[in-house]
């Protein structure tokens, strides 16, 4: 019966005459005075294997040992195992492509991606979807705890809501249909049936052509949308209470995955305290950031502007979020709830200098809807679909979406967020 | 402040001389001596609205009301609200295609499937997705609970590891890619790279011109992978535990949905006694079977035999689920662990006579698999993504999928399993 690494101090201490069984990955080999030190490593940690016969395996083979364990203060975790039996498992056939026990810094974002049977085997690696995977946990948790239904809905789409000019298209038994942006249109279509509350996990696609290292074309996108909201503040009270919820998961199940790169998650405080910023003041404070820091002035919302409002709200507020809110008309797509002609109920969520959230109220309204098409260029013959969710009635409404890869990468300080992604595709990757 | 159908007693019990709010949609009008009952739904359920002047909506209109909290023994739920004030928050435009307060029964698929925002209003209809949610939120909870974890991983792929003609084709960035029929090659990515126990949920595409009740060309499915198992019994002990608490949850969390379709969740001594049969006597107990009820011979585990095994299961052992294992291996990808040259360590899962998953253990072994391809048609420079998995080493391992839809309609016995899919993807159907 296999135990696991973190578990042998406690068999040590307790039955360090009863003989335990390990089974994991040679992450490293020493020899001293005729004694061979193994590491090996499991899903659990580190162990140190004591061998008197020189081994005959090389760096990551899979083996099994039996063997007493025994406190060692020298040891890594203070215990190792005196291995009596050793079996090999599974064998690397020829040169492992690159060193899996190092600095993961040294290892190049290709060759990472290249070989993810090897590359995830590094701790430090791994433990960005050790967080990946608390963040998807905590987010469905927190909106299950708010009545929030869990969908899944389809990825195949007839056309583009966000606008036609960024799909992947599909041969569909002769005929062709489209990778789904978002699943707004069947999010909205939740709340115009009563369901009310909903959120979805799935994969979204942008077939856009950016490389740079905030952006996929295939990313997971974690969607809400609810009923009954009167503006836009509503969903950023939502938002901030999710992300202090998540924030909070993260520092309690993945301590050691945030050690490793020395980073923290806010606290809670920091989280509520974060500003609401309407975007023409935003506009005015990342300008005179840049301004002071030696740049031109800001026009846009961009990624510079992103970074200005960062330093802005750490220094006059002490936090890594900012809401930028009320963005004008021409850059929210049409179904944006207008607060007047220029501006809308609409927000961006800015985590540490990156957008990691869009979202806003929803116009509801059937006829508003129709008369909103034509100043965006629209016809409602090609929005038929859409439109049709809400004929029978709408609650005013609306919701957001948060990018998991954007939140993992600036959680832990990635450069890219194709590291925050186990098999990101881009314009040249579709492999492995 | 809005308060749901659902607490109103208790404010009729507590605070009567308090005016509450509640808001809804009209579920049924009805007028009696010059009073006009109106019922109201919401997430949470019906309640009678007590009105003195005569409504100016219809049916599925949403509205806010304020009024008094009573008891009333007649009313539905023993409580009604007698209306101070009234206010239409969205009107239906035009007639509705058909009445969302009957029988779903009476309402075809097609419409229910046209009209989503109307259909998911009937409460048997939303019944479906709220058990769908439990499923997908208890299929996490149970393998988080046995440490594993959950990946995210692409739905575009280079080519496909289950065989080449079902497949849907991308055009991604001026070259063709596919959509990926199952995350199997990632999921085994993950048990060799030491992460060793994975879950997903995610979408799977099937090119298939299948029109039957039991096939979706998109579907959920929930994949595990596991590290260091014997067989593919130790997956279908683990698959028992599984079923065994979602069914539990389905029962705690969704008893009025179940009642409203008369249907139960088998409990936890039926699952695991549930029996494990070899292929060969699957297909002598389903030839007894049909030649017992006048029809031919079984000369495989086609769904009319599916449909016998359960006969007998539930005649001879008293449960609902069957496993089949052992199938041969001209049935199963090339990748599938062989039991001797003719047999596998492979199962399927049927469910009241439906195949909900299929598994088995894996060839880990990397010139096992090289050995294995020539006996399967294929070539190892076809394969490379794949075998490269293996070239590093990777420990004995096994895993499955289960159809969320089709769990989701065989627990609820629904006809088809179009009706379980929010936005089901057939050869005609690409809209909503």
């Amino acid at each position: 019966m296999r135990i696991l690494a973190k578990d042998i101090k406690q068999a040590a201490q307790e039955k360090p005459s009863e003989k335990v069984e390990v089974k994991g990955w040679v992450h490293r080999i020493r020899e001293l005075g005729g004694i061979t030190f193994v590491i090996l490593r499991d899903p659990s940690g580190l162990l140190q294997l004591v061998l008197e016969t020189p081994p005959e395996f090389t760096l990551e083979t899979i083996i099994q040992a039996v063997g007493f364990p025994g406190l060692n203060d020298k040891a890594p975790g203070g215990v190792e195992l005196k291995v009596c039996s050793l079996e090999c498992i599974s064998k690397p056939i020829g040169e492992l492509p690159y060193q899996v026990n190092g600095d993961p810094g040294k290892i190049g974002i290709e060759a990472i991606l290249d070989h993810r049977s090897l590359s995830l085997r590094n701790p430090k690696i791994r433990a960005i979807f050790k967080i990946q995977s608390t963040i998807i946990e905590a987010f469905a948790a927190y909106f299950r705890g708010q009545d929030f239904t869990e969908i899944k809905t389809s990825k195949l789409v007839g056309s583009g809501t966000e606008g036609g000019t960024e799909l992947f298209e599909v041969e569909y038994f002769n005929r062709k249909v489209y990778l789904a942006q978002s699943p707004q249109l069947y999010k909205q279509t939740m709340v115009a049936s009563g369901l009310e509350r909903v959120f979805e996990i799935a994969p979204a696609y942008r077939a856009e052509k950016h490389d740079t290292p905030r952006h996929l074309n295939e990313y997971v996108s974690m969607d809400i949308e609810m009923g009954f909201i009167e503006s836009e503040k509503d969903l950023i009270e939502l938002e901030k209470g999710m992300l202090a919820y998540i924030f909070e998961e993260v520092a309690r199940k993945n301590k050691n995955e945030l050690e490793m790169y020395q980073a923290t998650v806010p606290n809670g405080e920091a989280v509520f305290r974060a500003p609401i910023v309407p975007y023409e003041e935003a506009l005015k404070i990342a300008s005179a950031e840049a301004m002071a820091k030696g740049s031109g002035r800001i026009f846009d919302i961009n990624p510079e502007a992103e970074r200005f409002l960062w330093d802005w709200s750490l220094r006059e507020h002490g936090t890594d979020l900012v809401f930028v809110n009320e963005f004008p008309r021409r850059h929210r797509p049409f179904y944006t709830y207008p607060l007047d002609v220029v501006r809308t109920m609409s927000f961006d969520a800015l985590f540490r200098g990156l957008e990691i959230t869009t979202g806003g109220r929803r116009q509801h309204d059937y006829n508003a809807l129709l008369e909103a098409l034509p100043k965006f260029g629209l016809k409602p013959e090609n929005l038929k679909s859409y439109l049709s969710v809400f004929k029978y009635g709408c609650p005013p409404h609306g919701g957001f979406a948060v990018g998991c890869e954007r939140l993992t990468q600036k959680i832990l300080g990635l450069n890219n967020v194709k590291e925050a992604s186990l098999f990101p595709r881009d314009r040249k990757r579709v492999e492995p």
